[in-house]
């Protein structure tokens, strides 16, 4: 059938989770405590496509918890522009799933040449990347086959908060019930089924969040556009505001990630602009706020916010799915994308 | 008549760019030495918006021409998080047009607490933000009064190319032929009629760029969201190949940014890819390469690609006012929007 491979995927990630908080996180500690020796001062994140939602992830964590200048490396200032910059006590982690994009490799040796610590963290421990890197985090997703990169995206997160804990010398309690977690969040194949039944004809949508969330609206919208081929557009629910509303009008869907906690009530006025407006909203989260929806998709034990993008991402990559199957696309194949993409 | 104020807004910014850099430059030069003096390490910049575009262009300015690590600032870490970062050698320039956000006035305060340097860029040299920052330049824009910003975005690139050009002991020589330039780009109104008339019932489009001028994608696809409500999303042609392209298929608007220089022959490739679906392409800036396109908007005196970013957002401001009025939009006033913005 069309999607197993995806769907199988999918389905992997509670016990992906469990393998990285037993087994992935020595080995985490291990090199966070090497690098935290070297005592970086900036951090900076070079990715590209979903790898690069969790490289956004991962920047708001090094601002809140490591309290460091964090940033995203353009890939393009090395590739195309041939840049030396100088990088003395700036840690970069590159990340990437194949670990095979040649760009990403550049910028590490650049970086390497620049003074900086340099950490790959891949699903590839033999990729070019792996060895182009100082140090290496193997995120353990197992061999990823669907062109949608679903379970390897959760495993750079879970794999980049535990780092950023261990930097600061935490053991990332938070994460301890994210297997048992992730596998309520994966039970609503239902109520997933009829939202994707709704978007069947949807040509466009917005998806919104806001703070360690926005990595999810990000997400959401590419696995969207990758596997069913509707428009989607992420932002932050500040960036919304500026501008971009004008043009969401009634009936308008709008799907807004609410993980409870501070983004949540930062979140709130834009829900109640976005009801006035009388757009279309779909929100993914915290009960009580998911109840304030047109349609509602609860996450009954969503935990803290700061690992709640693990948890938010599962039911839209399932909703991905379902709508892919609505529209007749097989997901596993999406049109005019291969796994790994050769970008300079 | 309705969009007068945004029409004679745009009409301004030749003449603006000449102030900028007759009047401007010397007090940019001397804050610049006094910046240089204290020899920040890493530069991160604050802003939303239209102002946060003009922040992704300056910080492309900082990776390739100082060599430094830059990075965006998420406000939501201090507003929401409530986060202390450590920013001794760090610059924090936040760039807004009203300097009357509040989430930038508490980036600046907590980055000042930090240990940072700060700057503040604006168009309102009594704003709370320009008193807040260590250090104030003003654009020069002279005030604005179109809801969607045109003058004040191509017054901040400019004024934060001099401000790195200065940080490097240069002159920013590049910039001399602006005012010129900008006056030929502005003069194409009948091709651009032609495009808007063309586009009266696309309901979404892609806007694609890469390196210098991704900045110009992002703020054309903000303008075209704002004045007349289509779907409008920016895409780096890196970050397009990596899913996005998936969704798109024969005859999907796609408007690229073709400026001569490097970032033009990385996009010919994605060129070529659009062509093949049969994407309907409508190609701005060197004039072979806008040859290339279903449509075309050549721009004949380019000049250098550093600076082209203030050129070729020209007739993309045109384009949105343009169409905003084939659709019965008054471009100055968005529905829903407001000249401030207040987010937090």
């Amino acid at each position: 059938m069309n999607g197993e491979l995806m769907r199988a995927e999918i389905a992997e990630q509670p016990a992906m989770l469990g393998r990285i908080l037993h087994e992935g996180a020595p080995l985490i500690r291990s090199i966070a405590e090497r690098i935290r020796r070297r005592r970086p001062r900036f951090v900076l994140f070079a990715a590209r496509g979903t790898s690069d939602h969790a490289a956004v992830y991962a920047k708001y964590l090094v601002e809140t918890r490591l309290c460091l200048p964090a940033g995203l490396f353009s890939p393009s200032t090395v590739t195309l522009y041939d840049a030396h910059p100088v990088l003395d006590d700036v840690l970069v982690v590159a990340v990437s799933q194949s670990g095979a994009s040649p760009d990403l490799g550049e910028v590490v040796q650049r970086a390497r040449k620049g003074g900086a610590i340099t950490l790959a963290v891949t699903n590839a421990p033999d990729s070019p990347l792996a060895r182009a890197a100082e140090y290496h985090l193997d995120v353990l997703a197992g061999p990823e086959r669907a062109v949608a990169a679903t379970k390897t995206y959760t495993a750079q997160l879970l794999t980049l908060f535990l780092l950023v804990e261990a930097l600061r010398e935490r053991d990332g309690e938070e994460a301890r019930l994210l297997p048992e977690r992730a596998d309520t969040a994966l039970g609503m194949h239902d109520a997933i089924q009829h939202v994707a039944t709704r978007y069947r004809f949807a040509e466009q949508l917005v998806v919104t969040a806001r703070g360690y969330n926005y990595c999810t609206a990000l997400e959401a919208a590419l696995k969207l556009m990758e596997t069913t081929y509707v428009v989607a557009h992420a932002f932050s629910s500040a960036d919304l505001l500026h501008g971009p509303m004008a043009m969401i009008d009634r009936g308008f869907p709008v799907i807004a990630i609410a993980p409870g906690g501070l983004a949540e009530q930062a979140l709130d006025p834009v829900i109640d602009r976005l009801c006035d407006l009388g757009a279309e909203t779909l929100i993914v989260g915290e009960p009580g706020a998911a109840a304030r929806g047109t349609l509602g998709l609860p996450l009954a034990d969503i935990g803290p916010e700061v690992v709640s993008p693990i948890l938010t991402i599962l039911p839209l990559q399932l909703l991905a799915w379902y709508l892919a199957r609505e529209r007749r696309i097989d997901p596993d194949q999406p049109r005019g994308l291969r796994k790994i993409t050769e970008t300079r």
